[in-house]
Formats: structure tokens, C-alpha cells, sequence
């Protein structure tokens, strides 16, 4: 796949995260459901914010995550999203520049904010968020250059985008291009209740022939398919023609096809602080695995890499050289 | 000294960090030096913002890293010092407010930015930091509110607070205001080379009865005093009437009066991750000690238990409760 000028480029919200750590009691007073993402308006934001802790506000937005995780990897990436031309939006761009991840939609000269994400991380290392989409809300597709979607090995969207009015076409051109031009397109399924508001539209994707890899964590699967339990998810999901990439927290990961399902154990971290990022940072160990040419297991082995450094501190993106660690593990050259 | 308000009030920059990781080169190429304070225009701002890694933003500024790490530590802080009303500025006085440090500081309407600190962490955890003063500059006695300087048990200043022209007019109005009530008086002398720029006029403080305490690293003393060698500036502080508190990174600090010199060890750390703050959140232990009646050579083993928590993430300010942390050690009840 090497024939490609980049890796993948992944679609999605492009968010600023605004992390706070709290305890369990705020997130029962400010209502909000822990592990999920809930869309907020501006009124509730400024609200959050003014009673949340301390901040620290990193560029987030999980396919931009993932992308940086790609670049982190020593692999090519790409990222489509909007942001607005005013600070925030001016420190996202920054972000993903500084660490050569090609983005070349134009920053929004009016209209909403930049969005924002209100993170608020438990002692336990969940995180809880609460996203003001702003700019992202203007995201078209006139912002999908083709040029871009058919220089990509992989085009990978998250499920997020569904929930923008406008994205979702933006998405669709994406997946158009990029089959058209033989590559391979990627989803990941982004969070159980956002599942829940586009299920039969997912579901519609996986079976139309617009997906070739889907990226889930089981409770997302469990939401796909109105699974009480997790075997009967998996189940469903080895009916589907697609490569299913399921990841279970701590139990690690599993590779599912129709012809097997091989699981891979989780990597080894010493305290969890903050798994905002994870399952981006195991879509991008995976990708960057798929386009090294590794085998399926060795993807997974290299997402649980990339993970594992991402909740060993606060922030969804890598604080280290991913390429560095994952040369010492024996998993790239 | 528990009959008062506020146990510290800090006055000092009030600044936003924005922490990028760097490599050494970087840092000979953008021609700055490493682990100094530099100030910086918003040109120079602008061209390092673009060529530096991506960023972490959050609260900082000398002092008011000070103050976050009393109230962490379960003491009554405040602050003094001025921002915009622009989105930086609601981060930072939104972070004071989040762990009720006061902070009665009007924001500034118009005039310059709220001042940002661009600073680069290398690899073996030091930070050096260029800074863009903004809103600082118009830091004036007016913004020094007599009624919270007479209600402070401590008020402690930032060396760095000479560089901004006003604000050597607060410093000296909240110098008189707290020794007319009777309360303490402490400097940091901040950075070697802010020494160097103000030499005369700190040693003055020294030896007109401004101040009560001083706080440097063994590095400002040497500066102050124009020493080549720890062992004469010491000696020199020996001959001042004044409680001279010196850190020495990793060898510790040492209490000096003229009748005795005691040495304290570093509290141990796993592993240095970013300095930014060791010596504000040093302070931050010692002073905590003072108001809470402990013994000298206690109040400096508080202050080290504090820089070990800064230093062992990136940030300046405490990311976890110190007052637990003390209080596992038997430091605080």
C-alpha cells in the first residue's frame, strides 16, 4: 500500500478538548451519563465550564486523535474537519501541522466557534464528555478534497459525523472517492448512544458495501445490534463482510471475520489516568499495522501500544514517540 | 496566624502556559536559553507558536501557580495580577476560582492579550520558557485591594513582577499595606537573569526591612550576589536579616538565618517529567508550613513533597490533592 502519498486520512468533529479532573459526585449533580458523549449547547458549556475544575485544554476531536497517533507511529496521515478562524481553531490547526499531518480545509471566517469538548476525567481514568460542536456544524462537501481522498491508502470516518447536518454528506463523498479510486474505508462506531441515534444507518453502511473496516468497542457493538450481551454482538458482527475490530478495555481486542475471531491481549499500564483517546489511539496502531503490511494480530498488538501510552496520562493524544516505543517492543522497524 | 482571611496572597504575572515537548536542537536553533525565563513580543511569539510542537495549555504564571498549590494543599489563597478579558484570560481566572483561590483583579477591557508563556520541555524534563507579558503590562497599584492585602497572613511576590513597568508600584503598595497591618513580606527572586536585570533593587528589599523571607534557587543567589560559587553567595545570605530559603533541585534546599544553615532532602521522584513550577510549588509547601505553625526544617520537607508532585507531569500546578499527599506522609493533619 505503499504506493499511496498518504497512509490514511481520517473525517471527523475537530474538537479541543478541555479536561478537568473530578469526582463521581459532580458528574451526578451536573447529570451528566458517565463514559458517553453528550452534545451540548453553548448556554450549557459556558455552565460546565464555570463549575468544572481547573483546565487543561489539548487539541482532541477522535479522528484527529487518530491521526495524530498515525503520525506518532512514523506513518503518513491526513485529517478533515472544520474548525473556525479564532484561537481555538488556530490551536487545533497548529496541533496537527506540528506534527506533519496534511489538513487542508479552510478555516471557517464566520459562523460558531471552534468546538469544544468538556471532559471531565473521574479518579478511576474514565472520562465523560460533553461536546459543543460549534464549527463543526459547517462542515460540507466542499471541504472533502479529492485529490487528498485518493492519495490515501485508508479513509477511516468516525461516527460522530452523523450527528452534524451537513457531515454526513461529507462523509458519503468520502467513502465515493475513495472507492472509486480502489482504496479501503474504515468506520469507527465512536459511542454506544451515538449508535443508538444512527443505528439503522450504520448498520445500512456495513451492508452497502461502504465499509470494508469497522472499528467498535463492545458496548458500541452491544448498541449496533440490541445486544444484551457481548457473544451475541460478536455473533452478529461474523454474519457482516467487513473486518470487525472490537476493543474491550482491559480484556483487550478481537479480530473478527466470517472465516475466524483471534484475540489479542491488552498491553501492560502501570496507572490509568485518563483514557480519553483510547479506542483512537487503538484505530491508529491498527491502521498504521494494516499499511506496514503486519498480520491482523500484530495490528491489534500495535493499537494496544498506542492506547496503553495514551491513558497513561491526561490528554488523547501521544506525549511520546509511539515509533520510538513500538521499535523497542519488536513491533516496527 | 489562623486569625486571617487568607493565609498567602500572591502577587505576581498572571500567565497561560502553552507546554510543548522539544528536542535540545530546537532550542539552539530558536537561539533561547535553556531553563532561563526569556521575554518575548508578539512577533517572536507568533514565529515560536509556529515552529513549536503541539501544545498543552494551561493556567500558569510564577505566583499563582504559588497560590494553586496552597489551596491544594488545604490553605486559604489569593492573587493579584491582570489579564484580558479575552478567552485566555476566562481560562486563567476560571482555574483560580475552580480551586477558590480569591482573585479580585478587574479583567482589562482593551490593551494587549492576556500574557502567554510559550515553553519548551526537553527530554530530560526542563523547561525553558519565553514569555509574552500582554495584560501584565498594565498590572497598577489600583489593582492592589488594601482590605485583601491587610486580611493576608503572608503576602508573596514575584521577582519577575519588576520586568512590567506598573507593577513594581503594586509590588511596593502591597509591601506597605502588609507590614502596616503587621503580616509578612516574601520575595522570589524568580530567575537568574531577572536577577541580573534588577540586582540593586532586590538586595535594597533586602536591606530596607521590605522583606521578611526570600525564596531563590541557588542559581538567583549566585546571580544575586555575583558569586561563582554556592559556598560565598551562602555566606553572604548568612549576613542578611532576613530567613533565607534556598532550593537546590535535586540536592534539596536549605533554611538559612544568621544563626544557622539546616539542609533538607528532595523528595524522591520516579521521574522528572517537566520542572515547570518545582520552585513556585516549593514555595507554595514551605509557606503552608509557616501558617500552619510548623517547625523551618518541616516547612521545607512540605515544600519538596509539593515540587515532586509538579515535576513528575507536565503543567505547573499540583494535578492531584497535595493535602492528601501530605497528609499520607504525615506532614500535615
Amino acid at each position: 500500500m505503499s504506493s499511496h502519498r498518504i497512509d490514511v486520512l481520517t473525517l471527523g468533529n475537530a474538537i479541543v478538548d478541555v479536561l478537568a479532573h473530578t469526582d463521581e459526585a459532580f458528574l451526578v449533580h451536573k447529570n451528566v451519563h458517565k463514559g458517553a458523549m453528550q452534545l451540548i449547547d453553548e448556554a450549557r458549556a459556558e455552565e460546565l465550564f464555570a463549575d468544572m475544575g481547573p483546565a487543561t485544554v489539548i487539541s482532541g476531536g477522535s479522528a484527529a486523535n487518530t491521526a495524530a497517533g498515525i503520525a506518532s507511529l512514523g506513518a503518513r496521515a491526513g485529517f478533515i474537519g472544520k474548525v473556525k478562524d479564532d484561537a481555538t481553531g488556530h490551536h487545533f490547526a497548529h496541533d496537527l501541522k506540528a506534527i506533519d499531518v496534511h489538513y487542508d480545509v479552510a478555516l471557517a471566517k464566520d459562523g460558531p466557534a471552534t468546538a469544544r469538548s468538556f471532559i471531565l476525567v473521574t479518579p478511576d481514568g474514565e472520562r465523560t464528555m460533553n461536546t459543543y460542536l460549534g464549527a463543526c456544524q459547517n462542515l460540507t462537501p466542499d471541504d472533502v478534497n479529492p485529490d487528498t481522498v485518493k492519495a490515501s491508502s485508508i479513509v477511516y470516518l468516525e461516527g460522530y459525523l452523523w450527528d452534524p447536518p451537513a457531515a454526513k454528506e461529507a462523509f458519503r463523498k468520502a467513502v465515493s472517492i475513495a472507492h472509486a479510486a480502489g482504496n479501503k474505508v474504515a468506520l469507527t462506531l465512536s459511542d454506544a448512544f451515538c449508535v443508538d441515534r444512527y443505528r439503522d444507518e450504520f448498520l445500512g453502511l456495513m451492508r452497502d458495501g461502504s465499509l470494508d473496516i469497522l472499528f467498535a468497542n463492545i458496548h458500541e457493538l452491544q448498541s449496533l445490534y440490541g445486544a444484551s450481551d457481548p457473544e451475541t454482538a460478536l455473533a452478529a458482527l461474523r454474519e457482516e463482510s467487513i473486518l470487525g475490530v472490537v476493543t474491550r478495555s482491559a480484556e483487550g481486542a478481537l479480530v473478527v471475520t466470517r472465516s475466524e475471531t483471534r484475540a489479542v491481549a491488552a498491553s501492560p499500564v502501570d496507572q490509568v489516568v485518563d483514557t480519553t483517546g483510547a479506542g483512537d489511539l487503538f484505530a491508529a496502531g491498527f491502521m498504521t499495522g494494516l499499511v506496514r503490511d503486519l498480520d491482523l494480530v500484530d495490528c491489534a498488538r500495535l493499537g494496544g501500544l498506542a492506547a496503553a501510552e495514551v491513558i497513561s496520562h491526561l490528554g488523547a493524544r501521544p506525549q511520546t514517540s509511539l515509533l520510538d516505543l513500538a521499535r523497542q517492543e519488536g513491533m516496527l522497524a
